[in-house]
């Protein structure tokens, strides 16, 4: 939850609308004008908003504890967010971002790290074809002003974002309807087909001569350069100048990563922010980040079934529980398999043998250790392993060292 | 984020009015009668609220997916809770909880369990001297029986749940206030002094006669039987029949773990719920529960320099950057360094020396790697260990070898 006034108008008009505000408890309507519109009336009852994203939150916390942080400052966050959009698969009102950022230095060798982290990420969670889609937000201004639109970088941009949704024509009809020069359409128009919008050639021979264009093409060579001298293990990058994210407040370096193995939209993004801190007092700061979507990249291994076979959550040993006397028994073996590590439970109630059993079976219980009277008097358990139907009995150390407790 | 009707309701008088409610998104006053009280008006201008515990959806989400879950079953959460009420040292608006519970199962075996980790966790951490507070809320109900005020529950609890705050002199006044009987008043009035709140005998004696009473005093002394009978690392059980905890939906044994170290409150609680999963749809289950406030346990661990000193979030090595062709030579070490899991930075600017230095000076990193041409030609690097200023050439194998990696 953050004041409403550090997440208004930094998402641009889109996102300000899809902001979720919480109402001001008490008698809110109080002296409220209620001959007002609902969006002006929503600043006089509700102080508070919902996260839209991690990376606007950060910006203030940076700027908050600026003396107490030591810049370059880098961190990772993993938290929800909230946006009031029409839910659809994909598409969450409660989400998890996985983000990391670095604020205060301006080199791209951050861009180069962030592109190998997804590179790692996707590899590692078992993804086998994806792709890191880079653009620069300078290259796009760049565009602007050599198409003779030079101040018509916002509205290139939203309408631009929405490519994949929309397709080509009507993104054409968006630039025109926001009052694009028709000598600037003209020029733009093409770089929307599949065989212009991946060619930096193209684009360099459009914007070569603009000042801006011709920095955001520099740091897009060097980051090309040095991915392409470490060399990534199986991320496919790919220059895509339609690549233009909706949010306000990039203004160098934009990623967004897609797998082409299913239809979900990105599954990451991120770019350069620079001055994002000085909204929040803190000038002359420049930050770069990344965000993974969680909810989406659970839909896609789950799609794809990428789980690892051996996913278990269940505990290693269950203890059958025979009564009280014996429940006490189990009790102590369960201490002390627990203090060295090993997850173990002790069905709770003197419930029959069969559904004692049963629960073990379901819950994908390896072992089911049973001890009576005679198994209490020598000390041991008789334990069953569900897998081969072998039962035998341990001592507690026995017992230990067959679960790999080496020194118990 | 849940839907309100989930949470209203749920957590008594005072936990309505401290449940953040979320606006709803575009025209939201349309239609509304403005004429009515704010409380009204909330309902017609908000679907949505925020959590204001983890137990009431943990319970939603067990009635939800009651086919696919395994009973007993059990989770543990860490998530962020919100409450609306007045900040304060101690008292937040957003904290997290960190809750497990198990729903399912009657067995007191979980009370008992719950005991263990309060015990474990503290300790853990740090904590030399904690208390575990145990009451039961059918002892309670006894308690108002045999005062002859048998419906009286509530009213009972609630003011008695303030004792800590406001001392016994206001709580019965609260009670009088609240229409509890004189006679009533007369019986209890004396289980809020020290002495006595913390003797079960006392307790016994006034409501051993009572149905309810007796069977929330054998579910007592089981506990507390079981309990000697396992022995706890530190942590001192008391039993305390003025512990109320505020929640309605509690029906059996409550817990509450203070610190006498700091006064700030409870630092974790929990309770038994029968049939909270009703309200959903599930009837005839029931659960027992615990939950953490981590923020108010943070506050503790602060307050008594419990903090370890090891505590780094640094990297190990620090690489200094001398200009293009040297940071490409980093890049690659920092490449192998970290696919063998160690954490290492490039420092991304070719800053002077003292900076480069500063920075890992006060973030604590151990070892500062150097190499320029004479290195990059015999693969090496010059490695400066921060806290003796040693400073020796090591090849990558040699490297990984210092920092622990044993067959790179």
């Amino acid at each position: 939850m953050e004041r409403s006034e550090i997440l208004l108008g930094k998402y641009g008009e889109e996102g300000d609308r899809l902001i979720f505000r919480v109402l001001d408890n008490g008698d809110f309507m109080k002296g409220v004008d209620t001959s007002l519109p609902s969006s002006k009336i929503a600043s006089s009852i509700s102080k508070r908003a919902m996260r839209y994203d991690l990376t606007v939150p950060f910006a203030r916390f940076v700027a908050q504890h600026r003396n107490d942080l030591v810049f370059p400052f880098k961190r990772y966050q993993i938290q929800p967010v909230w946006r009031a959009d029409r839910p659809q698969k994909g598409r969450y009102q409660e989400f998890y971002q996985c983000d990391a950022d670095v604020i205060g230095s301006e080199s791209l060798l951050h861009e180069v790290e962030f592109v190998q982290i997804f590179d790692e990420v996707f590899a590692r969670l078992g993804f086998t074809s994806f792709q890191v889609h880079l653009n620069n937000r300078k290259i796009l201004a760049g565009l602007a002003e050599a198409a003779g639109y030079g101040d018509g970088l916002g509205e290139l941009a939203i309408a631009l974002d929405k490519l994949d949704k929309i397709g080509p024509d009507r993104v054409v009809a968006e630039w025109m309807e926001r009052g694009m020069p028709s000598q600037a359409v003209e020029v733009l128009a093409p770089i929307l087909h599949e065989e212009s919008k991946r060619s930096l050639e193209h684009i360099r021979g459009l914007i070569g001569g603009t000042e801006i264009g011709s920095i955001g093409l520099e740091e897009m060579d060097d980051i090309l350069a040095q991915l392409d001298s470490l060399g990534l293990e199986r991320a496919d990058v790919v220059f895509d100048i339609t690549l233009a994210r909706g949010l306000d407040y990039y203004t160098g370096t934009i990623f967004e990563v897609t797998t082409d193995q299913m239809a979900i939209g990105s599954l990451a993004g991120g770019g350069r922010y620079d001055d994002l801190t000085a909204t929040f007092g803190l000038k002359d700061m420049t930050g770069v980040g990344i965000s993974f979507g969680a909810d989406r990249i659970y839909d896609v291994i789950e799609h794809l079934g990428l789980w690892p076979d051996n996913l278990s959550d269940a505990p290693k040993v269950l203890f059958v529980n025979f009564g009280k006397e014996e429940a006490r028994y189990a009790q102590q073996w369960l201490k002390s398999l627990r203090e060295a590590g090993i997850a173990c439970e002790l069905y709770p109630l003197q419930s029959k043998m069969k559904k004692q059993m049963k629960y073990a079976d379901d819950r994908g219980i390896a072992y089911v250790a049973m001890a009576g009277s005679r198994e209490m008097e020598q000390e041991v358990v008789s334990l069953k392993e569900m897998s081969s139907g072998n039962q035998q009995e341990y001592g507690l150390e026995a017992l230990l060292g067959l679960l790999g407790i080496k020194n118990p």
